[in-house]
């Protein structure tokens, strides 16, 4: 992943003798160490990866972590107390003087004590040439992201085979969890939401023990991931024959998505997308009802950072930035629809990876 | 969860008018927030609980949260960008002028926010105070803790049903994760390990694309997170007939973990519990095998902090602290044996929370 280093310091707006990511306990283990090692496999709690403008990477590992660290195209550093760290740290840096850190995912108290174990150094934020290196995705990650994507799909699409009369949510989950892994995800990309009727007005339940009820809505969201690659879609079902208010809803949402995606290319600014999907929706009879962003960028992380579409965001969308688009519409003790796929931005347009029906599905 | 705030101020060894607990985006979130809040569902990143020492909480959420704030025993306060959020904040505070943070959860970039947006706060590290609480369990943690080790046992005890012929490693994590659910977890407690033959020598690999091969061994490290409480126990099982070699390696552990267990009560320091596990095994022909620590408490967390049963932790014992006791032994090339079962301190002795058979089972 030596390219990748190398243009994680060019992203930078200045010079940088050499990067500290500091992985802590999970949660709080830090993305941009996959990134730069594309290791697969393994926890690396309390782990670092040192950089060098010149793609290198020193892998600071405790013994733990030894045999997956090897995998990785890097000079693997073992400590066997924690107090080693610092001591293998010093060595690695050597004369390196103008040292990066990633303000935003490192602890404030792994901060201060990279602070008082090498006083000599001068930390500064490397955040920017993370972001601005990951917001544009690889070949490598795109076939990830595809292939969590596909993923996605296969599951969302027997939805309507596994509901029944009486599942709770937490079954649905179960069988979605289940059937991402036997289709080759290592994992749920987060918790899987799974909601019932009311439930599905409050965008980030998750599931709970409510039974299906004739008529209620089902919001399926889920995402793959695949060799750390996530996937993010959401589709909403009826169960049973949806009534006027439910159908005006889902076009309603449906139509919101379409000024979407026609909206995206390279070029744009991208609040202007969730400028006109808002408006979209605040000209209809739910007005008042779409209460977050229109979307997120997608990779390592399911929120993966550098580029959004909210009202905020000016970022210029550029090729190969992946993003989801996904309006909503929530009405408290009724219920909420929400549509959401992952797109690739392309110079003219985009590329949609997500691909079951859009359509409104009554089960 | 008036009680749990006032025990946290009571466990500081100074004044602090105010400890302001704030997440990020995931992973970055701070188990913190749902220790005090109670809260069982919603992501809430970018949230704020405000404490205070009379055991009274502000919650500072978006919109899009909050719904499920409510179910929280707490001042709910909404902002609908995130610049008003400082405002909220200013005001949740008041005069309030010496603020804890959690200087081990908190993002070095949150605190900076906060530092530039309320200059005349003095904050100072709160972290010993939720440590210091968290670390004794109350009842209702404990409820959960034994319903999470539960639905644990439960699955590890199919997990000779689950194995057959040909089998991937992914395909047992995807069956253990789909009955964890199943059987009322709300999802796994972290990534499932299930590791076939020589990867079983890698305590922290996952699971892959690996078939099972006769005569290997089938390591199953899982645990159930219910309600947000963590259960996390292992078993190693030998896929065919036991060598002699494979049967030694387990015996050894099987009698190191007996050693932990006797030795474990309220009143002895943490430190000697690992140091008799780890002389233990030094003593066998395993010498040098075991290459973590004998254990780590647990509750919201996974690795909960506070306690270790590792050879720097001198803290004392106490009634009511959650741990794992889990030595291994792993040879690189050949395979890895590990038991681990989630204990309860007592003042004379322990209770075993997972209760999955210990013997060598040959599948």
């Amino acid at each position: 992943m030596e390219k990748r280093v190398k243009k994680i310091f060019n992203n930078l707006q200045k010079h940088i003798d050499a990067i500290i990511i500091k992985n802590s306990s999970e949660p709080f283990v830090d993305t941009n160490f996959f990134y730069v090692t594309g290791l697969e496999q393994g926890l690396f709690e309390g782990s670092s990866a040192v950089l060098f403008p010149d793609g290198r990477i020193d892998l600071l590992v405790s013994e733990l972590e030894s045999e997956s660290a090897k995998k990785a195209n890097a000079n693997v550093m073992v400590y066997k107390k924690s107090n080693d760290f610092y001591e293998l740290l010093k060595q690695s840096l050597g004369s390196s003087k103008k040292i990066g850190l990633n303000f935003g995912s490192i602890l404030f108290l792994d901060y201060l004590r990279l602070q008082k174990n090498l006083p000599n150094k001068d930390f500064s934020d490397a955040s920017s040439g993370f972001v601005k290196t990951r917001v544009i995705k690889d070949e490598d990650e795109l076939k990830k992201i595809r292939e969590a994507a596909k993923i996605a799909d296969i599951v969302m699409e027997k939805i309507p085979e596994i509901m029944r009369d009486g599942i709770h949510e937490y079954e649905l989950a179960a069988e979605i969890n289940y059937l991402l892994q036997k289709n080759g995800a290592d994992k749920p990309a987060f918790d899987t939401i799974s909601s019932f009727g009311k439930n599905s007005a409050e965008p980030h339940y998750s599931h709970g023990a409510a039974r299906i009820a004739k008529g209620g809505f089902v919001l399926c969201d889920f995402g793959a991931c695949f060799k750390r690659y996530n996937s993010d879609t959401t589709r909403t079902f009826v169960f049973g024959s949806a009534n006027e208010k439910q159908k005006k809803m889902y076009k309603t949402v449906l139509d919101a998505q379409k000024v979407g995606f026609e909206k995206i290319k390279a070029g744009i600014e991208a609040h202007v997308v969730h400028d006109e999907v808002d408006a979209f929706i605040a000209s209809s009879e739910f007005r008042g009802h779409f209460i977050h962003s229109t979307g997120h960028s997608l990779g390592l992380s399911v929120h993966d950072g550098g580029v959004g579409f909210n009202s905020d965001d000016k970022i210029i969308l550029k090729e190969n930035m992946v993003l989801t688009v996904e309006p909503g519409v929530y009405i408290p003790g009724f219920g909420g629809v929400r549509i959401e796929d992952d797109i690739l931005v392309k110079n003219d347009g985009i590329d949609i990876l997500t691909k079951s029906s859009r359509e409104l599905i009554e089960i």
